[in-house]
Formats: C-alpha cells, sequence, structure tokens
C-alpha cells in the first residue's frame, strides 16, 4: 500500500502564520508543533476534526490462561456488551468530545450478540498462546488487518476525519509486550508491566511467558514485522494495524491511544513505512513500555495522566487538543489585524523596544 | 476571610465510586484524583461545569522599562483591545470550550476605551519599578485584591461554577520571579527564566532586577505576604490573589494557569491558608520557576505542553480534563449494572480467576 507523502508546503504555511499570531512565537508550545503537524498530514492549516470516529477492537488471547491478567478472560466479551450499552469510560469520553464509537470483535472467544453497533469480525475465536508457538497464522493476521483497514474505509463513507485507536483484550498488555520486544530487541525487563494491576505473582508469570514467546517464536519473528504480528501479536492488535495504515493512505490523523495501540503502531510503522508521519501520541500510559515504543516511533506523547485503561480513552483526550492546535492557528489575530507591536519586525525596522 | 474546610465525605463518596466502575482501580489516573478533587472542593461528587470563567486581569509594571521583557510596555494595552475584539489565544480558547473571558483593567499605564467587555478597575497607572522600591503601598495591593474578589463575586450572580486565573502585563514575569523568590527564599537563579522570550543579555537583567528588587524591598518582604506582594508584585497579581481567594472562599474550584498565576496562587496561599485546597493546576509552565512555586503549593500540573502565554490559555485547557474527570465519574456503569467480572469482589467470594 502506497503512503502518502507529508505536505511540506502546508506545514511551511503553517508554520509562517504562527508566527504572524499575537503571541510571542513559540509561546503555544506543543500546540503550534501540532497545528503544523496536521497540516502536513491533511495539506491544510484549517483541516476538518467534525468527523472523528475511535475504533475500539476486541480480541481475546490465549496466554490469558496462564495467570498474566489480574482480570479472567470473560471480561473481553462483557467489557464489548458495556460499550454497546454505553457505559463503559471510552463511551462517556467519545460523547463528551463528540466522537463516534466502531466496536469491532476481530475475535472474542464468545458468541457475542448480533448488536447494530457490533461489527462482526471474528477472525477466529482468540489466539493460541504465544508461550508455545505462533498467536495466529500469517493469514489471520492479514485477515485481520484487511478488517481494520475496511473498518476505515467504512466510515470515510461516513465522514472521517480524524482516527482514534482503542482496544480491548484480557492478556494484550503481554501480548503487546511480546510485540514490542520482537520488535525492538528490548529486553522483556524493560517493555513487561503490570498491564490492569497485576500482582508481583503475575508480573513474574508474565515476564515468563513473554520470554517463552520471543524464544519460541524466534524464528518467525525474525522473518518480518507480519510475521512477528502473527507470532507473538493479537486480532486486535493487527486490526490495529490495519486501521493506521489505512489512516495513513487516506491522511488522516491518526491518533494513538497507550500501550497496546502503541505496539501497533509499531508493526505498522514496519510494515509499511511512512504511517508514522500519520501519527499523533496522545499519552504516555502507565505501562512501563509504553514510553520506549514511543522512542522508538520517534513520537514524544502529549500528555501523562498515568492511564492504563485502553479502550481509546487516552487517544480521546487529546481531541480537545487536535481543537485548540487548529483553532488558534485559525481565529487568531495576527500582528496586523490587531495593530500589537511585534518585536521582530519592530527590530527590523529599528523601531526602539524593550 | 473564612475558607471553608474541604468536604471529606464527599470525597470518600468520590473515591467509593470510582472503585465501582467498569474499569481496572485506578486505571484512569490523574482523572480519578481530579474527580475525588472536585467532589471535595464542591460537596458533590457531580459538581456543574457549566459556568466557567477565565479572569483575565491587566496591568503595566515599573520595571518594564528597565529591559526584562522582549515586547515593548505598549503591548498590554494592545493586547487589552486584542482581547475585546476577540483575537486572542485566550478567547479563541474560551469560545472553543466554552467559558466566558472577564477581561480587567487592574494598572494598565494607558487610557482604555470604554468597552461592554472591559471591567475598568485601574487602582493606579502600572506600578513603581520594584528596583527601586515598593511596586505600590500596601493600600494599593488591598485595593487591587479587593477588586479580584468583587469580580468573582458579580460572576457568581450570572451564575459560577468553575474561576480560571489569567494574566496580562509586558514584565510581570519578573514581578512574579520576584515574588516567588520573596514567598519561598530561593534563589532568583532557581526562579528567573526567558518570559515571553527574552536572550542572554534581557535574561541577565531579569535577574539582576529581581536580585535589586529582594535586597531594595527585604525589610517590606519580611513582614508577610501582603507586605511582599505591595513590595515587589504587580496589580494583575494581586486583582489574582483577590480572585483565587474568593473563588476558595465560595467553594468553586480555581484553575491556576502558569507562572504569573503560579505566583499569585503561592501568595493567595499565603494570605488565606486553605485556599490551596481549591487550586487545580493546569499546567507547567517552560518559565523555570513555575515548577518551584508548584510544589511549594503541594500541587501537581495536569499536563505540560511547553506553553508560556499565559492569559489564562494554560487554565483552559484544563477545562476537558475537568469535564472528563465529572463526567466518568457520574456517566460510566458499575461492575454491578454492566455484570462485569470484578477482580476483588471475586476475589472475596473465593472464585477462580486468573
Amino acid at each position: 500500500m502506497i503512503i502518502p507523502a507529508i505536505d511540506e508546503e502546508a506545514r511551511q504555511r503553517a508554520r509562517e502564520r504562527q508566527d504572524r499570531l499575537t503571541k510571542p512565537a513559540g509561546s503555544l508550545g506543543r500546540l503550534e508543533l501540532l497545528s503544523i503537524d496536521l497540516a502536513g498530514m491533511t495539506g491544510r492549516i484549517d483541516p476538518p476534526l467534525e468527523h472523528r470516529v475511535v475504533f475500539t477492537l476486541a480480541a481475546d488471547h490465549g496466554v490469558a490462561a496462564e495467570g498474566v491478567s489480574a482480570y479472567p478472560r470473560e471480561v473481553t466479551a462483557q467489557m464489548v456488551l458495556n460499550f454497546l450499552a454505553g457505559g463503559a469510560a471510552v463511551n462517556v469520553l467519545a460523547r463528551l468530545f463528540g466522537a463516534r464509537v466502531v466496536v469491532a470483535d476481530l475475535g472474542v472467544d464468545a458468541d457475542l450478540p448480533q448488536h447494530p453497533q457490533l461489527r462482526a469480525l471474528k477472525v477466529r475465536r482468540g489466539t493460541d498462546s504465544i508461550t508455545r508457538g505462533a498467536a495466529m497464522s500469517v493469514e489471520d493476521a492479514q485477515h485481520a488487518i484487511d478488517h481494520g483497514r475496511a473498518l476505515v474505509l467504512d466510515e470515510v463513507e461516513r465522514g472521517l476525519d480524524v482516527v482514534l485507536t482503542g482496544d480491548m483484550g484480557i492478556g494484550n498488555t503481554t501480548a503487546s509486550a511480546a510485540m514490542i520486544c520482537a520488535l525492538t530487541g528490548l529486553e522483556p525487563r524493560a517493555v513487561v508491566g503490570r498491564g490492569t494491576g497485576v500482582d508481583d505473582a503475575g508480573l513474574s508469570r508474565k515476564l515468563n511467558a513473554v520470554r517463552a514467546a520471543l524464544e519460541v517464536n524466534a524464528e518467525r519473528i525474525a522473518r518480518g514485522p507480519l510475521d512477528a504480528l502473527a507470532a507473538v501479536g493479537g486480532l486486535e492488535i493487527a486490526g490495529l494495524v490495519g486501521v493506521i495504515m489505512e489512516a495513513a493512505s487516506q491522511r488522516k490523523p491518526v491518533v494513538i491511544d497507550g500501550f497496546i495501540s502503541g505496539a501497533a503502531a509499531l508493526a505498522a510503522a514496519r510494515i509499511a513505512p511512512g504511517t508514522t508521519g500519520y501519527m499523533v501520541a496522545s499519552h504516555r500510559s502507565q505501562e512501563l513500555g509504553h514510553a520506549a515504543a514511543l522512542q522508538e516511533l520517534g513520537l514524544r506523547p502529549l500528555f501523562d495522566l498515568d492511564l492504563r485503561l485502553g479502550e481509546g480513552t487516552g487517544a480521546l483526550l487529546a481531541l480537545p487538543l487536535l481543537d485548540a492546535a487548529v483553532r488558534t492557528l485559525n481565529e487568531m489575530a495576527t500582528f496586523d489585524e490587531a495593530r500589537v507591536s511585534d518585536r521582530e519586525r519592530d527590530a527590523a525596522h529599528n523601531r526602539p523596544h524593550n
């Protein structure tokens, strides 16, 4: 697939306008940089941000049977029902910030009811345990990626300006940690964290599971990022890889949520270089390896609120910052319009100033 | 003035509800803590946040004549006109986040036009230079504090749920740095920064100005926080002290903007202990001494976006987080409502879980 180049000319226009606005140059900090990034992605200094969709993809993980999560496996399906009923954090924040929630079953190990809000895209009922072999076949991983891409294309039809990633899957911080280790060569110790909150014994089991997964899948991992995704990833992670790739191919900014989305973003960047240019890192999660994944992507998160929930909640919290970045760039008065003395211009004209 | 005690019972109710919501305990991080803080301030776990007002107070500073700012003194008045015309960053963000902007002239050194949006509360035309003596008399400082309190009371009449602080005044990072040094005993070197962007020579002049101000005003500073405010502060800073004190006395959460607001918050906390319990620190600004001021207040900022603009822009950017904190606490389903398995409860019932 072809990832369009970033529009450097639009970035330059945004940068020049930032410097004419009635504020000291650079004083809006990260908002200024964000407005320039969004211009480069979309080719517009005033990109629309109205249609914002969080893609919350769910799947189960074979490794969950090995005591790596604080919650039982059945919670994946229960939380999908909670999403559909509108009672989860992702629903509340989506309502607050005017986003649509697309809930998709990429591989939940349960018979979920038909529901107008649920996209039934089950590739298989959960993965196999990554500690004993591949999580899934490469074909299954590709299938999940294609589903993710199709989800984005469907929303483009309805109007889509900003893509947000989200996830649900008991055990998926273990798979994500394995993915990040597989793609970066980092030690499990530097990446594996407590997820939703395992105790010391659970953390030790997670570490062992990731080590075992990397060992048993070493040959598959060596074949490349798609094989690594199939070997130690997950179905919702693969789906998110597709969401991110398609968003980039459509020149839509894609706001990356937390640890699981970070693992998917890393895989997307390796499978389709160029996707990184369309990513906005929302937050740094509490999960240990998240900062490492973002650093590997060259992304600096916008905020750190000690979040570790997933679902897309962190990505949603970045939306007001996207709005603020675009609105200040386009709605603020320039020094000329407001007749405010601009230091640089005064200096150029040799007018006295302090 | 009496600052009401924080409602510990409401905090406890918020905390207990947080632990019943369908998410791992603590996984919403700072949002959970914020929802508990807001409950304690207001006595409600569902405090209204509809009426939100940013108080952008403006004044001039005698020290501005000493080359401590990158901008000429006339910019204070020009920016007030920009606020009134709706072209400044504070206006754009206030529109975006549904806040009213109250612009008040506490001591601008210019004849500002009458304007329905401008509160004309000029105590005097700017302060005297803090390097040569007191910025103003204690009576003038008290006068400005009283104006700040009155501004809040007027907005209470119109409906007021959340108070935000903002400032405009060429030279006011120098006065704020002097204030923070005076109130904490910190060395100027650890507090004085580049403000809106002075060069090395300007930074050196700022440092010297703050050192001179602390020396020439040493006796006044030793008399207490109100005297220190009069000696090395500013009229808009004193006004903000009044805004913060009255907000706390009305049990309204008060969102503290950047460096200048931080200096005012520190003075308010010293003059009226107990106000700190009503403060929410929005962001850590790029200005060197801001982190120190927040630490002294025991406040942890919500985010760090490299902002250094003032006006109330940082405080406004915190509003979506206040909304998110209150809405998730009140609108999310509980484990019982959503029939999601809760680890803790399962453990208590000795049900098997992973």
